[in-house]
């Protein structure tokens, strides 16, 4: 269950690490749109294993092929379904965790729901599973962009006790956030941030991370008013990703220290509109966007995979030391950058049909 | 749209601050559950307006009637509909706001998105709406007591720059929580945050705050590995109470300052079976349950209606002065304690039914 | 579960035959829609029992409330609620049924799903369930008129053995259809109708019949290509109205005799664009609206309730006698005439709405 | 949309006739089911075209591609993808259609739906998409007969004017099915079905044909009891599948004309408890399976597609003869009967799950 995401804009993923293939259906995309392999194929490489040192070196393939839905280039109004092939899965790689639960990971839960498990690292849990995502996600911010003219940028704004990064949300672009490995368009801390990892990895440990995301030229209007507010669909799909621990929209946690006079977003007549002098809401207001740019901030653990020996007990319950083997990303949040947007998109999209319905 | 939450435990609410009443259709509940209104009212009477010097002295009727779903105490596996009428709604409290939209209220929004608005007060928008999540959470709290013995505990946390509060989430219970007015078990900061309430009061000012959340009894397995992660969940159902502005589960943004090797939960045997000897990851592990405590926090911006006057811009653009008058909350929190239990509730629900079905 | 219907015009009813009342929650209904009771109520009292010699003399409240999302006779955007009153229930006259089920009748199979069973009726498979269809309905109606002049006419086209009545379905009316008793507006027909409905009550037995309805003004390209086609989404509301055994549009079961050189139907230009010269595809191919009248047929069986003597069993499998008192309709088609119109609006708003969002 | 089917057991196909392949996504499947291509083959190979003289000589790759979703013949709980490769396209067969849209068939609604439309054939109106429908329903008859030792079999009962077959539903059996290429188990009756599919196919015309379907061992309190009746998504699932035009069950439009005591099943104990002496009925009772088999039947219309000269009008609205060439059925129902039963076993498995977690 659960492999489906969205109302209208409706994505459904598979795939685990080993097995045929990963992929998604995205049903519900507007017909007529121009649409071509290299419009996925830019996000998915910025997802990609094997891009630096920042990263796992484990390669996958990851080239997207379409299957269904486009014509000449043109979506039809039907399924889209995308595949990439698995290849090199080394599964002895992950032989000693058939008997030892990773601590902090999947394994353990996924046998306790199922009774079953995939013997090859960690089935749905896996991050190859976010390349369908990502996959996903592009088309949605391709028709974002085509009717709205919308931007979504991600950045990392934090790594381990680096951070908060200096970075303004209306200029900022994936061209300066793709400047540093790291994917923080504040370069020094950006330079303190690999450092970090390089550190942690040496040490075959893993550090966390925070990613912030702004999407620029949202209409008014979209989200509903209960349960599917924007940031109410925006958490899920954020807190839905792999690591992800933590979700805020505007002034978030910070902003509960506040008083409502030191934190409201006073109105003022903008060249489009009525807009807010400030931006504390982060673009919504009662779950339904304001114009102003929607700006959100992703906590993402440390990776729970790593070298490092951990004291900790086996299925049965005896005691034993795991020193995990394997490629792992020391840091999962330069890799996160595309799948935060590509779920962003995918929230907005949905919301975006929603309101052209029933507005 | 939208007034629907939940998949197989679903509800669905209605109802504006003015017209006939609130109310929530609660489906899918298990048939010949015990079920009276006194398990309602509990939960009602916590989130009651006026019930001291720390929230609105607004009056609301807020009984719940029971119109359908139940016959001599039993559920019938139909659906369980509640009413509560509405009074005394003081429309002319609000006709200031006809013209000038609420900075970092719902009010600019709901009219961009409908081209209509209710006259009297938020709408759906308005608090009232979250009587019927309540009433909702109240059913689904009960199903999890009898059927798993499963506790959920809310409690404040922190009020304006006042917090955290330290409590035990393994023994806290609802009686010490209830012990405040500001529903803080940890006395000396209960103090102090209680007089941060009333001094933004005095000043017709506003303050936020963050509750936190246990569940305790938990089975493992619950949470869906992809989308429907018991966290993504979660994060869904508090971004979508109103005022709530961030979510973070087990160590949440705090965590991402970690390593690895600090962070992870390692596993050890426990009476019933393996278990974890800290619990960053908040009682879920790729989604899905592990057995330990669920804990998460929710953040609560400062109430945006407040009586000292704003320079903000009406409908039209033009620049205004605007000091609501009306009976408001200084501070959500407090009464939004039983709000968080009930959405935690109505999750929790939701994914032990989709468990029992497909696991 | 299932008390909810539709996907973007979403209705949840809920109420048995006692207990406070039925309702029904219809969200998804666009703003700015004029609307006011006497709208619902046309319909709902074509609905009501005790219309006349051929239906039961049994008397229910069924004047319609609004509880939620209107303010001063225009939709909200939210979600409307609508309510009707129970009272006189008469329970002892469902006394004889504790114990023995009654043959087709949903007795048996609610107690063997649920392991309890409402003590007066039906439960949710009473009659009283679909008030608020039509209710929910009539909403629906309102906005396809306004939006698009739309026209739904159903109308009974069969009794036992009478029929079928000879009716032009381009020009049928509501007038005609309720200018007799039976809602037949081929009067020879409708009379020997009459009789057939009179004799059976006169035996304490019951008859079934057959409706036909006609969409009139409905736009191209409703409908969605693979499993929620207009005819698939029809057939699922229509077979859910109790006593329903069967849905055919078009041609339907007759056209399975025909070669497809005699069935299909040829394309020529018409007023308003491309049409058809027949309609045996009644309105729709490939699951898609061609812009000619959608036309079906719903089936429904004799009414499961009869004085007549039944030689069956109890619930705990002893040979008895039944013979069911209280006051049953002999024929449900006359006042199922305005539930296949309500199922249809609803059908039909809901694909429009999809439209919208997604064409 | 709309290309997801089912609640919990739900599957999402996706594919045309051209492009990369079709295929189909199951998730919501129960984990520990012993499965293997050969299950989902079987029936592939009675769906497939090219089996003989009563269907279309088009050759189609059919062999299913487990992606995902299995370890070691076990399936995981995580999603099922299967795919089948395209090829054999032969475009050109379609170019006639590119401006005179074919009587009765999709191509003038799905364009005017989605202003664009495949070139070659009928995009997701293709039978092609049919391939997904059976693989993933064969996913969910091994699960259905593992777990209940459930049983499904259809089987063809008329052709144009010939039938309706006389077959016994309580002993049919697939083998009895399968023993005439007109899948008719009354064989005087199947070999006069043949006689009249030959005699269309020589004149290039196409005829119509009822198919009938039992399900065999259904546990009682399957189905809910308001909109997702057991029958109402029977129907919807029939009414999806390609040139459906009518759906019954039990008695259905032939019960109408029958009077409640000659209509009503009566109860009688059996060895397994209460049963009915009759089934009039069809094995569901206000939407619940009663525990006697369900049988129902589906109409089908002559296939659309046909090359016999037709006068009609291109897509200008211009007169203009059709004769369509290309490699069509001339009849659909002996391939249709395994989509039938996989239609109908992805509606019990949904509706089996549902009432685990609700019932």
């Amino acid at each position: 269950m659960s492999s489906t995401f969205g109302r209208l804009f409706r994505i459904t993923t598979f795939g685990e690490s080993h097995g045929g293939g990963v992929g998604v259906v995205v049903d519900g995309c507007p017909p007529r749109l121009a649409l071509k392999a290299a419009d996925i194929q830019a996000q998915l490489d910025r997802r990609r294993p094997g891009q630096g040192p920042l990263t796992t070196d484990r390669q996958e393939p990851d080239t997207v092929e379409f299957l269904s839905g486009l014509e000449e280039g043109l979506t039809l109004g039907s399924p889209i379904a995308m595949l990439a092939r698995n290849r090199d899965q080394k599964p002895q790689d992950y032989s000693s965790l058939n008997d030892i639960p990773r601590p902090s990971h999947a394994d353990f839960t996924t046998q306790a729901k199922y009774g079953i498990r995939a013997s090859s690292g960690g089935g749905r849990a896996s991050a190859r599973e976010t390349w369908a995502r990502v996959a996903a996600g592009a088309v949605a911010e391709k028709w974002l962009a085509a009717e709205f003219g919308l931007q979504i940028v991600a950045w990392v704004e934090g790594v381990g006790e680096i951070g908060p990064a200096n970075v303004d949300p209306v200029s900022v672009t994936r061209e300066m956030v793709d400047a540093t490995d790291i994917r923080c368009p504040d370069k020094p801390v950006a330079a303190a941030m690999e450092k970090a990892v390089k550190a942690a990895r040496k040490d075959q440990d893993s550090v966390g991370g925070v990613i912030s995301c702004v999407c620029r030229g949202v209409p008014t209007g979209w989200g509903e008013p209960v349960f599917d507010k924007m940031e109410a669909l925006l958490a899920q799909g954020m807190l839905s990703i792999p690591a992800a621990k933590g979700f805020e929209i505007g002034s978030g946690f910070s902003g509960t220290r506040l008083r409502g006079s030191a934190h409201n977003d006073l109105f003022v007549q903008k060249k489009e509109g009525l807009g807010t002098l400030t931006n504390r809401s982060g673009g919504v207001q009662g779950g339904i966007t304001n114009g102003e740019p929607i700006i959100f901030r992703v906590a993402f653990k440390p990776p729970a995979t790593i070298g490092v020996a951990q004291q900790t007990a086996d299925f049965s319950g005896s005691e034993t030391t795991l020193e995990a083997r394997g490629r792992h990303d020391p840091c999962v949040v330069p890799r996160a950058v595309p799948i935060v947007e590509a779920m962003a998109a995918l929230v907005l999209a949905d919301l975006a049909l929603i309101q052209r319905a029933c507005g």
